[in-house]
């Protein structure tokens, strides 16, 4: 059996090497991006270029996208005019979101999808760039499993772990609380250090008695550097974390659950985001204690 | 040479394997504790019992405190009249606070040391009961080198890392830190959990995720089982952790740092003390979110 045709909308530091994945692994593939240029390395790697979301759509057994907030996820399915992909898309087809937007969104396409015979699932991933360039991303995962079970060639070539988590909706529920417990524990590390500093001590010494205690995590291991150093060059930016956050803490005032360091943390993030022009890391909430 | 002579007062969850490790280690020990009868144990293999304060710092060349909060060390010292112990320290002795206390009363004690002769160090520990038990705390320093120096046979005893952090306070000012650290990861993910679960999805779902991710915590991966089923007997309590917390927000205020993460945080493990009369452990948190 030929491999089926694989749709990628957006190509930033995710989609990009998604990219490249899915052409390694054998997949004919068609791309769009808002701007085209990034298209470039995939297109020298056999990658198709499309002119629209709905050419890439309409071209696509399997159809992924990964925007970078909920408006451009909109903007791509519906608010294009004649070149909105959504209503391109084949009936029978499998249409994968792995942007992160709200679990009321991804319901919100499930309906629509489930409407015009699409199979959705919602699909944010986590790993970094670090992990799309390694095909080892995690995938969190919400639909049914059939078609998860349809999906899965596809999801394997880009991703080590496929977690199906529930219902439409799951997954981004799960990815909002996985980012927002990042946040915090990186905002309860820059709280830490920027105590630590005024009082007068090296934040060195923090992070050596840190990694001996149980209060060591992968996360921090990973930051503490740059938060020492003040080197702030984004691999996940803050202005995606500080959206991320805001979806969560969205869900949380949908439901009703306070989530009081969440809300704080926030207001931190929000803060670093408006005092700065820089595309920052989110490591890069240690800006808050600057003198 | 003889083994110098060590007294230890305070004989609590911390205090009472500590001083069986300094028995083992061949030290003639002397101990005290409020409770007298937590002492049986350490006098059954071999401890003296004093019958206060004042005489355990009179025949010790070497004094441990690991007491509860400021106010029991300031009650050992200074303020049980004619049995403080502060006043019975022998000229020359060294003196070691591992209660957790502020950096400002190690400097209080530091400098009424220094005007009586007597070599101290603020030394608190991590690494909890299991810790302590194994001998494998981690000791946080504050004080002179030297007085470290002479201090190592007596610390080895009982801990695997010494970190000689700074002058006087150091030591307290990286505890109080670490805690803070260690208490905002707990809550971070209690709130991930709490949303999760208000989510309609199973808390498994997030712990499972978590663990293939960045997320991942030493302190997540001990305390998500309890925090999962709700039980919550104490490994480190909860009114432990409030205290440490409240004592790090002291510290922020009186220096002049904003922690908006940690404050927040704070009044979730403030709600939950006093919502309860059960001694819980710090991860009950996670009754904050009960039903």
């Amino acid at each position: 059996m030929s491999q089926p045709a694989v749709g990628l909308i957006g190509l930033g530091l995710m989609g990009n090497p998604m990219g490249h994945n899915l052409l390694k692994a054998g997949f004919p593939l068609t791309v769009w991006n808002r701007t085209a240029s990034r298209a470039n390395s995939l297109v020298a790697a056999g990658a198709k270029l499309a002119a629209s979301p709905r050419e890439v759509a309409a071209s696509s057994d399997v159809l992924i996208t990964i925007v970078s907030d909920p408006p451009a996820l909109e903007e791509v399915l519906w608010n294009s005019g004649a070149n909105s992909a959504f209503p391109a898309l084949k009936k029978g087809s499998i249409y994968i979101d792995s942007s992160t937007v709200s679990p009321a969104l991804a319901r919100k396409i499930a309906a629509a999808s489930a409407q015009a015979g699409i199979r959705f699932l919602d699909a944010p991933v986590t790993g970094g760039t670090w992990g799309a360039e390694k095909g080892e991303l995690v995938f969190m995962i919400g639909g049914e499993a059939a078609t998860l079970e349809a999906a899965k060639p596809v999801l394997n070539a880009m991703g080590k772990k496929l977690f199906h988590l529930g219902p439409n909706g799951a997954g981004q529920t799960i990815k909002l609380a996985m980012n927002s417990l990042l946040a915090v524990e990186v905002q309860a590390f820059a709280e830490a250090l920027a105590l630590v500093q005024r009082a007068g001590l090296p934040g060195e010494k923090l992070v050596e008695v840190m990694q001996s205690s149980m209060a060591r995590a992968g996360i921090l291991d990973i930051k503490a550097p740059s938060m020492l150093s003040g080197d702030f060059k984004p691999s996940f930016p803050l202005r995606l974390m500080h959206k991320d956050i805001s979806l969560a803490l969205d869900l949380a005032n949908q439901i009703g659950v306070a989530l009081p360091a969440t809300a704080a943390a926030r207001e931190t993030y929000s803060y670093v985001k408006g005092s700065t022009t820089e595309d920052l890391d989110y490591a890069g909430v240690m800006r808050f204690w600057k003198k």
